[in-house]
């Protein structure tokens, strides 16, 4: 039964890992490889480089510094190390975001294309502002000293809330640029997106690759068995997960729960 | 205190009716206006009332009907009729869907137009599809009488999450439905969609709109204190929602409470 637990814990770290990695090599598959590859010079080229750099930032780098709580390794000790790791490996994702923004907005100006038309252009940038008010907001809250406890209880729930929106409207910014972008490049083609060529199909998985990563961060992020246990209290999992064979059990009671778990209304 | 609890809440509700609403409104008013209206005979204006019933089935009704256990008049007495009413609205919202799919598929095979190839296609039948098997399964279990408490409150967390999963691709569906149906419509016109003519304008409101109405369901949907509370104990805020003056204490024993409480991790 221990073993289940951890095997399962480990189990969808993999998957987290493996999911992941595909959102990222098959966006730059799908732009090496179909669209021509990668420059830094104004060119479509260099629109490349928005795809591979949103999937990586918003979704999978952002994605994982969600979950940095999410490890049994991190509900024991002091709390500021974990912190730091979960605000550095966001500040990672906006800047990955960020360098993503450039390189659309430099093709843009560069094409004197328009910016900022395309509702897939309205949705992200809302995500980006959201992403960057949350990371301040964080900081300031929750790493910087000066907040009160009662503060920090306040905000934790809305901040945890909008982590998972900001993600969803990620995602749903990221399918419909994926979505908008084979449209275009696959006009006035001998083999329109209608006919679904090879590339239609490559680029549409990876945009369900991206749905089924989100998927599973949201219910790693949600689910009540992933979460850092109240002092005192171990909901079974947990105690399960932690009580691997050579492991050190940490130093809280265990009180079976039966109250309310998230998710059960 | 008591009065300002029950504002917020009838404020929340209002404030989900109106949106729901517009969002509805807002797509019909697009169709009506800019794309020609309705009819039923294949045609373009066939297509036209896909996105409207989309809008309306897995969108507003579905995140509607989501909620129905949300209402604290359903927290006491027989379960049997909230069930009864959440499987009926869900079924409505089903049933809304499939027409505007009717209209998507006949549309297209009359005017010899491929389906399912854009990844808006492919997240959106996925989400359908989903919908379909989380509709039978929560009718089996948890509406007839055959299944064990055990199995019930197994399933149950499962059964929120995919419900909230499947609102969260049915926006991403939406999202990139609304982008597809702009670039097709304002190609080759005088205004195209990146000169933001005022159709665009409106229809990316319309698009920000669902996204507004859609993370405000999923907030209510996954925020402790709309829960229904367990045998014997009520949050702070229930509590006050539940005293208002003039109506009857439900039979439940206030018991402060001290532990986790959902997105505190």
């Amino acid at each position: 039964m221990i073993r289940m637990a951890s095997g399962w814990f480990y189990l969808s770290c993999l998957l987290l890992g493996s999911l992941g990695s595909m959102c990222i090599l098959f966006t730059i598959y799908w732009m090496q490889y179909w669209r021509g590859g990668f420059a830094w010079n104004g060119s479509i080229y260099m629109f490349n480089w928005h795809p591979v750099l949103m999937v990586a930032g918003m979704v999978v780098f952002y994605g994982g510094a969600s979950l940095v709580y999410r490890l049994p390794q991190s509900w024991v000790g002091p709390r500021l190390p974990w912190k730091l790791l979960h605000a550095a490996l966001h500040l990672i994702a906006f800047i990955l975001t960020v360098v993503g923004l450039v390189a659309v907005f430099t093709f843009h100006n560069h094409g004197r294309i328009a910016n900022l038309y395309s509702l897939h252009s309205w949705l992200g940038i809302t995500a980006v502002f959201l992403f960057a008010c949350q990371w301040c907001l964080g900081f300031a809250v929750f790493l910087l000293p000066w907040a009160s406890m009662w503060l920090r209880s306040l905000l934790k729930p809305i901040h945890v809330f909008f982590g998972a929106a900001i993600l969803s409207l990620s995602i749903a910014s990221v399918i419909s640029g994926i979505n908008e972008k084979l449209f275009f490049s696959l006009k006035n083609t001998t083999r329109p997106y209608n006919s679904l060529p090879s590339e239609a199909v490559f680029a549409n998985s990876t945009g369900m690759l991206v749905v089924a990563f989100g998927l599973l961060v949201l219910y790693i992020l949600l689910a009540s068995s992933w979460k850092r246990p109240e002092p005192g209290i171990l909901t079974d999992r947990q105690l399960l997960l932690q009580l691997r064979p050579g492991s050190r059990p940490f130093p809280v009671t265990y009180v079976p729960v039966t109250g309310r778990q998230p998710y059960e209304s």
